[in-house]
């Protein structure tokens, strides 16, 4: 994580104090910790105010911390971080700033007894604002894990075979990406295979790939800290019309939203794009998730590309397009790619080919 | 989880209700949903009150939901899960308590926006309580996910060769896990060796595995929902006599501490049991972590085995004892067991040997 640019991350909070009104700012969503100073621990909480920045971690993290914290210095707690943190700063009448999004309400008693003299203000999405722009060093890394996602999903598809559990499959996948450097998966594999096709989330079960029917393969792998994310569906068996049709119709609902995706276009827009196709298939009453998320750090950030959703989207945002149909009966399908948005419209980070695979 | 009695789980919240002075419960601590009424997706909240259970997901769970779903009705949210829960119940001035540990500021604040006449109460622990307790089916559970993952050291063992990556070791594990039928594993798997070793948490990097040194091994999977934990340590080549010296006084520490483990049992009792053969070694400085932690659907449970933690052990517990001494120069050791709080005294689940392993 050398090559990220801490400093300036720390700068540009320093100077939103400010703006949202507060003294200081208690960071203890770890993403948003990692994002600032690079520590990659599970405990710890980042104390900023114009002063500096401190790292408060525990007795476990004390070697880790002090060989990984950029931009700021460490301290070892001796109780929670978090009260630790907050009693460094919060010891005189200041406003501390904390992230409404992550900290509980009984986090929040906790810390108000800590500190009594201190007024204690909940702030919304400041870090994760900064983090929906990727710099490019972000950028580099997320096409990374993209790129290593991509090349294992040969070794998925010579993975399924009917009669095999689905989490056969996952097992053989997770096995591949681990041994190329992934940290982990970013998420539970989906292979859903048959009438569980038409689950939208069917994690790997030990229900064997079924002989005919869609396969909808869903994962993602964790590179340096950064996740991946995509989705293809495949057919074993000889396809009904049907089901061609719905592969078709989802497939150029996610071309449609592509399309649709540039700086300036509200992320409700790039959803509608999709739904737009599927209606005129008939088929949209059957996606019912959003069209898409932000991808970084975690595999679920801002933007959401969901109904309405009035976000602009900006230059240097990577984000899913997996618009899906789930159709009891006939099975399901979504696709799924990256997407970088670009000063001009939009780069696709996936390689991996869409056309309907037949196994 | 058919074999789960979900019924008598919402039955033992309904008649708690009034003792928390609510008339209703919103649970949203996806854990929580799933010990109550089977449900294992990821999104979704349970409205609990005298006239009933209801889970409220979204519209990729709904097909799941249906097939997974104990005690309970299952609705279709058209927005957030939580809100819809709570709508339906909150419409009229009654008292709803939500889960204050695991609500966020934002959440509680939308919450309140959403049912302005219902009168939200933070409640804590209450369903954590009745988790802590392991039901026999439970119990049953965990034994096979401790003895899955047991089974899986000698994969382990044998895995561990100086110069090979710490992630490449810990692939191996990972894959068979996968392939024996875990879910996955409880958490990033830690292989620490060398230096490393002297980090607590030191996930599996792909720093090789030291020519000379201890290596900590600590992982856990997860099986029907159910997690494992264990952490043995080896030594890679000839251990000297202060590595020796280590080793022993913390297989004695966590014997000493096993030994305290009974019902009536202050949890922090055991903790300065482990504590107290440390000190005698001149290696208390160096135990940096609690002495063992609560497991079940979640890795980290109630009850906390730390310093001056009050909680009594009760049978049908189950806990692990784990404490460690991490020397820099010298190396780190840890090791851990899952251990069943019984009527008379304890049973250790995990069956593999303790005996220092020099490899």
């Amino acid at each position: 994580m050398d090559r990220m640019d801490h400093k300036s991350r720390i700068k540009q909070i320093q100077q939103s104090l400010q703006r949202h009104r507060v003294d200081a700012l208690l960071v203890t969503h770890m993403p948003n910790v990692r994002y600032l100073c690079g520590f990659t621990g599970s405990s710890g909480a980042l104390a900023v105010s114009a002063h500096g920045s401190v790292l408060h971690t525990d007795g476990r993290y004390t070697l880790q911390a002090k060989q990984e914290v950029r931009a700021s210095r460490v301290r070892t707690a001796k109780g929670t971080p978090a009260v630790a943190a907050l009693a460094s700063i919060g010891g005189r009448k200041i406003t501390v700033g904390f992230e409404a999004d992550h900290v509980t309400v009984a986090q929040r008693e906790l810390l108000a007894k800590t500190a009594p003299k201190a007024r204690l203000k909940g702030v919304s999405g400041l870090i994760e604002r900064s983090r929906m722009i990727k710099q490019p060093e972000e950028v580099q890394q997320l096409k990374a894990a993209v790129m290593l996602a991509s090349g294992l999903f040969e070794v998925l598809l010579h993975g399924i075979k009917p009669g095999l559990a689905e989490s056969h499959v996952a097992a053989e996948l997770e096995y591949v990406a681990r041994r190329s450097g992934a940290q982990g998966m970013s998420f539970e594999t989906i292979v859903a295979s048959g009438a569980r096709s038409a689950m939208p989330h069917g994690v790997a079960s030990t229900h064997p790939i079924a002989p005919n029917g869609f396969v909808v393969l869903d994962y993602g792998v964790i590179l340096a800290g950064y996740c991946s994310d995509m989705t293809r569906t495949v057919h074993v068996g000889s396809p009904g019309r049907k089901q061609k049709d719905l592969y078709q119709a989802v497939l150029e609902a996610q071309l449609a939203a592509i399309d649709a995706v540039g700086p300036g276009v509200q992320a409700g827009k790039v959803d509608q794009a999709a739904r737009k196709v599927l209606r005129k298939a008939g088929f949209d009453s059957y996606f019912t998730h959003s069209t898409g998320h932000g991808v970084g750090l975690e595999i679920h950030e801002p933007p959401r590309l969901g109904k309405g959703q009035t976000e602009l989207l900006q230059p240097g945002m990577v984000i899913t397009i997996e618009p899906g149909a789930y159709v009891p009966g006939l099975g399901g399908v979504r696709i799924e790619d990256m997407v970088l948005v670009t000063e001009t419209g939009c780069q696709v980070l996936t390689p991996t080919s869409k056309e309907l695979m037949i196994l």
